[in-house]
């Protein structure tokens, strides 16, 4: 079984509870929500070890803030491989640490233990005000990413598959590899705003999430500008970078897709404005078959649900 | 680091936190708790995949009911190796469900991954009436301990160090380290009722677990009798066991260790009783200096603090 079939069988066994998809909502205006990084598996070569304690941490807060809740208590599962030295375990827990008090929750609880693998997992408890689904895109709704997509595959394959990519443009792509910081309070004021119809965070890929978001609202979603500045456009165009791919089909941005209808737009770029949080306009809902179009003029080319597959770091 | 320092650093680095020692207490009547298995180190060969399921959840809300907390809402993190079948996966996945209807809560949320080790880690959010600590012993109250100790640590020595013991004492023991079943229900009414002055979970093994209780209560415990019966005891005899060894320096026995006023004592008694949970009383409690003390006829021993030090079952 994949990835996909072991939590679709999950999903059935346990088919008397429900499960959301990003995070669960509990009825109190609570919210919970696990993540967990895998050092075999979600660990990069070349990230520090302060940079994997805040990345277990930012991976799980990136889904809270799509999702409108801020994190008020944290426990903290940790098993440490035998050939990690104190610095390295002490680096870790500083990492989360850091990240704790970035996203301003208190960790109550954990638990330690020894594996061959290197594990963080990090469990979350929130409140949120407003609920907010993959599937509530609305006809008419604008279709905002924020971010600058691109950097991470174009750094991922320089690390991973050794592609050179110029100097400029690789310094900003490891930043973006190893420092992953999604636009949580950008993305929290906007779901208590009220006015977001839809939104997901991106680490699954923008096309992945595009298309689960056209689906799950049973909309189509037209796609005409893609969501990076034209500076990094011409950096990675310089690279020969294959630049819709990159932006497309990469993953591991823990960015925020969203929809919102066409009055609240400009409160939203307001918004992004305030937070200093980029953010690009780059498409609309219409009624149509669920599907992910990306229009050339009056050319419309499909947008595949192909996902950010993660065939292991350490393992390419 | 060792695992307590390394808990110990975490402490200092999360020092603005709040961390309770068993479960975490929210103000508002709700609790929270971790615990991860890993498959080099918590599954001594020869157990199932459903059984390292059932463990997985059990090892969680033996904290819990020992703390009073009953369980409502679960998050199950795991990572499977890639070298498990299709059917290890089901196994592991249907032994935690079959745990989550036992005790009662609803999944919620969750997160599939792959690593080189296997991995359960189980969250849970309970509520809870009455908080009790470890540290609450008061001069008098009467010590109880649930369930028959010493078969653990045989069973244990026969799997992982190849100790030969008797048919009889082998199904016994095996059934013990294979099917982690705490005395959930009786824990969390014993709590419940009030009366309960102090209480812990054993896991970490009878010595250890009384030790912790006396030093956080800053009192003396007197040990006058062991937590197992008379069959037991002869048949651990019959197998050349060191029995008081057995009972006090097993571990993963994950039963109850409390201590009550003598004037609620019957009261515990007659609750073990309807809940069908096998109850001794081994000693009581006195002022003096933090330390526990076998008794045998006039002489004292003392019991030191030495744990259950969990060395990997796959590499012993």
């Amino acid at each position: 079984m994949n990835e996909i079939e072991i939590i679709n069988y999950i999903r059935s066994a346990f088919k008397y509870s429900k499960l959301d998809d990003d995070v669960a909502y509990l009825p109190d205006k609570t919210a919970l929500k696990v993540d967990m990084l895998v050092g075999s598996t979600d660990a990069p070569p070349g990230i520090t070890f302060f940079q994997i304690g805040k990345k277990a941490i930012a991976s799980a807060i990136s889904d809270f803030g799509v999702k409108g809740v801020r994190p008020t208590y944290g426990l903290l599962s940790y098993a440490f491989s035998k050939n990690l030295s104190d610095k390295n375990i002490k680096d870790i827990i500083n990492g989360t640490k850091y990240a704790a008090k970035k996203y301003g929750f208190k960790l109550v609880g954990g638990d330690v233990n020894e594996s061959s693998d290197l594990i963080v997992d990090c469990f979350l408890l929130g409140t949120y005000k407003n609920q907010v689904t993959r599937g509530g895109a609305k006809e008419g709704d604008i279709i905002y990413a924020t971010g600058e997509f691109g950097l991470t595959k174009a750094g991922l394959d320089h690390i991973l598959l050794h592609q050179h990519i110029d100097a400029r443009i690789k310094r900003l792509a490891l930043k973006q590899v190893y420092n992953v910081e999604p636009p949580y309070k950008f993305a929290v004021e906007a779901i208590e705003s009220g006015y977001i119809n839809s939104s997901m965070d991106s680490s699954d890929g923008l096309a992945y999430t595009l298309n689960e978001m056209a689906f799950q609202s049973n909309k189509s979603f037209i796609i005409d500008k893609l969501p990076l500045s034209e500076t990094i456009y011409k950096m990675l165009v310089y690279s020969k970078r294959n630049v819709y791919n990159d932006v497309m089909f990469g993953g591991e941005e823990y960015q925020m897709v969203l929809t919102v209808g066409q009055n609240n737009a400009t409160f939203i770029e307001k918004l992004a404005k305030k937070n200093l949080t980029v953010i690009h306009k780059i498409g609309h809902v219409v009624n149509g078959e669920p599907s992910v179009f990306f229009r050339e003029g009056q050319k419309l080319n499909i947008i595949p649900k192909v996902g950010w597959i993660n065939l292991g770091f350490h393992t390419v």
